[in-house]
């Protein structure tokens, strides 16, 4: 039987699960410096809590999980028969895997409402299933990195969000643009052109202008009713990059002022400290998600063409489906995954992401293999990585593997090494060699 | 709807995470100071690859994913109408979770025998899912922390791998007992006594001794075909203690010797450094899992009567069932959530388990608010975790939140201190109030 896994899931080698968590490293130390606290939610959730969450579409991409043990006895007849296989799933599968981390986090919330504290603060790092036809750079097992406050509708939040998503990128060496906007500003600015109804198909069209262009654009309105000339206008109007402009342009539209009072107050809290990328106002960004209710924010690489690195928004309601109201939330999520690719094709991890110890211990026979597990169990007792070939074997067979695995340094140890209590240390790189004792191994290595 | 999780899996709030990650960094850094490397592989494997790994019974309890889409155009039609759930399964059914770490490990050590170094050592901390009866420390979705080495028949690893149980349940103030036996020993100790043909029924039976006392185990022995007389001697046997004693046991057994040898050599090793904890021959440990080849070994905490918080052994040919043989292998498994459950009842976790920070500024109206808000983003510039509540609210309300969510100290802002460029820091604790600049603030918490 000749082993594999399946489509769209990947294994992952030492060296990338640790450069994969030198980015969440990172994630993390910035957001438990700005006062968030992490949680866990289980893979599996019941499928009552996922289903209807995710549109028509997110319902089929969910993975469902069979119920154990004899499954078929309380199957529903009639879906058995028809062979339904939509219509016989709630009767089959009680269960589903985590579709992302946005509906866990609502569900927990309600749940655990007598446990925690508001505004509550939480990030959560952890990998979700979707069963999307996988493609370059499309998993069906991959990891989100949320970052969320509930409780609140200070928009001291959504400064706070910005300046993570700042410091993270800066951290890692990613030079990024990161994009604002407001939801009510898109709605004042549909209603202005009198095309206040067909908001969601406004956004849902304009959510698609980087990939598909103005001309298109026009013509996805068309479909959702709006005329050619208000969708040229509309475009026209998602040039404007000040909020004077903005401001001018509502007049007295109730929400759109709104937003701009939103994006005023945003700016109070958030210029407070400069940024390392450039942060700007992007009439155009939409945001497919319709629960955004507030601000909206998308990041994108200023080097690397990838699509969106992050992003997120305020929600005015995401526990209400769970019966608890009037809960205002915001949030971002890190897209970890194109962070990784982007970090790989520019050659932005460090050197010092180190998965090996520095040094390796070699012998040639049992007399100095035995010495040479004394030395590395000394040096792993003072707390130094330390390594050691299992057995006696040829010179080139054990440099072969120091230098497959990357060990920088090499301790032969031979007859003459034992006899006068040393090892010879070689530097793989620099191909020196030099006679050292424990103790000068121990101090070299500490 | 009232939102609730599956039976057997846990939400976990931000202090257990924290608990959880304490005791995963310390076994990680432990691993890797003895030159382990991590990987990690998907949640989902192919059921080919899980199917028959675990016996009947763990076929039952695997956790299947069912296809998506219209997977009931490709079901077995007589499975269906014969309403046969296994049968069905492989028609409909193509993916399951990940049982444990081990055969998923076999599997990609076989996929990725060009990208690894052998003898390859590896760790994995992953949950795995399981479909038992959840109950009292019994979950459906639980970590497991594993390390092993492939590719070598040193017992360098023997020794290193039960240097790691002592160092790791050292460092997290577990006192442990560390029980060691050979599975040679065992077949040695069946031949002399004439049922070396029955080995599987008899360490099946010596594996329930500790939960069922000596009289059952006989009973267990004689349903597996070994008569109550040498029942009685076995049992007699497993009581010896000394190599020694055992040597004298098996006098010209083969395999026995062969045991007792690789026990001595182990020690070899062993011996060149103390333990911390006991670390004992018992030859009535059988461990149940039968690709056991070699040295086994299990772990008991001394204090809290909860069964193994650690287990593993030497298998020699955990490959081979995907096409790559004669690899010989030995790891062993932390159990992490026990271990999670001694530490909270003898109240082991530090209370430097912090997940807040130290700080929370607070402040009584707009102009104090934003004055807070600039210094809680000045600590965290120098790297200070900090946190602020989010809007002007009364003295109690603010105070409640900080008392709640645990911070040590609270930055108070009025307008005095606004005018004065101050802040008055309560020590919660103590009670105490002091007037600190943002500068003697920094130096402070630096």
């Amino acid at each position: 039987m000749k082993p594999s896994i399946p489509k769209g899931t990947r294994d992952f080698l030492p060296q990338q699960v640790a450069k994969r968590k030198y980015i969440f490293n990172a994630i993390e130390s910035v957001f438990q410096k700005y006062g968030y606290v992490p949680i866990e939610t289980p893979v599996m959730e019941n499928l009552s809590t996922l289903t209807g969450k995710y549109g028509e579409e997110g319902d089929k991409l969910l993975f469902k999980i069979l119920n154990n043990g004899d499954y078929l006895s309380k199957a529903d007849p009639k879906a058995l028969e028809e062979k339904n296989s939509a219509a016989l799933i709630s009767s089959i599968s009680k269960r589903g895997m985590r579709y992302d981390l946005t509906v866990p986090f609502a569900r927990y919330v309600v749940m655990h409402q007598n446990d925690i504290q508001f505004p509550f603060k939480r990030y959560q790092i952890q990998p979700v299933w979707r069963a999307d036809r996988p493609q370059k750079g499309r998993y069906n097992e991959f990891y989100q990195c949320d970052v969320d406050v509930v409780g609140s509708d200070s928009l001291i939040y959504e400064a706070e969000l910005i300046h993570i998503f700042d410091e993270v990128y800066h951290e890692l060496g990613i030079k990024a643009t990161i994009s604002l906007n407001n939801r009510k500003v898109l709605q004042g600015l549909a209603e202005v052109h009198g095309v206040g109804d067909k908001f969601v198909a406004m956004t849902m069209a304009i959510d698609k202008l980087d990939k598909i262009g103005p001309e298109k654009v026009i013509q996805e309105l068309e479909k959702g009713g709006i005329s050619a000339d208000q969708g040229k206008q509309i475009l026209e109007a998602l040039k404007i990059d000040t909020l004077d402009g903005l401001d001018a342009l509502m007049g007295e539209n109730e929400v759109g002022q709104k937003g701009i009072e939103e994006l005023r107050a945003f700016h109070t809290y958030f210029d407070v400290k400069s940024t390392k990328n450039a942060v700007k106002l992007d009439v155009s960004l939409a945001r497919g998600l319709n629960y955004y209710t507030g601000c909206i924010m998308e990041v994108a690489s200023n080097e690397v063409s990838i699509g969106s690195i992050g992003g997120g928004g305020r929600y005015d309601d995401l526990t209400g489906v769970f019966g608890l109201k009037g809960v205002s939330g915001v949030g971002i999520s890190f897209g970890a995954a194109r962070m990784y690719d982007v970090m790989e094709e520019l050659n932005l991890f460090p050197d010092s992401i180190q998965i090996n110890p520095s040094i390796l211990f070699t012998a040639f026979d049992q007399e100095s293999l035995e010495y040479g597990f004394v030395q590395c169990m000394a040096l792993r007792d003072e707390g130094i990585a330390a390594d050691i070939y299992p057995s006696p074997a040829k010179m080139k067979k054990q440099m072969n593997y120091a230098n497959q695995r990357g060990f920088k340094f090499v301790a032969i140890i031979g007859s003459n090494e034992v006899e006068k209590k040393v090892v010879m240390l070689k530097d793989m790189q620099a191909g020196t060699q030099e006679e050292l004792t424990i103790e000068q191994l121990i101090s070299k290595f500490s």
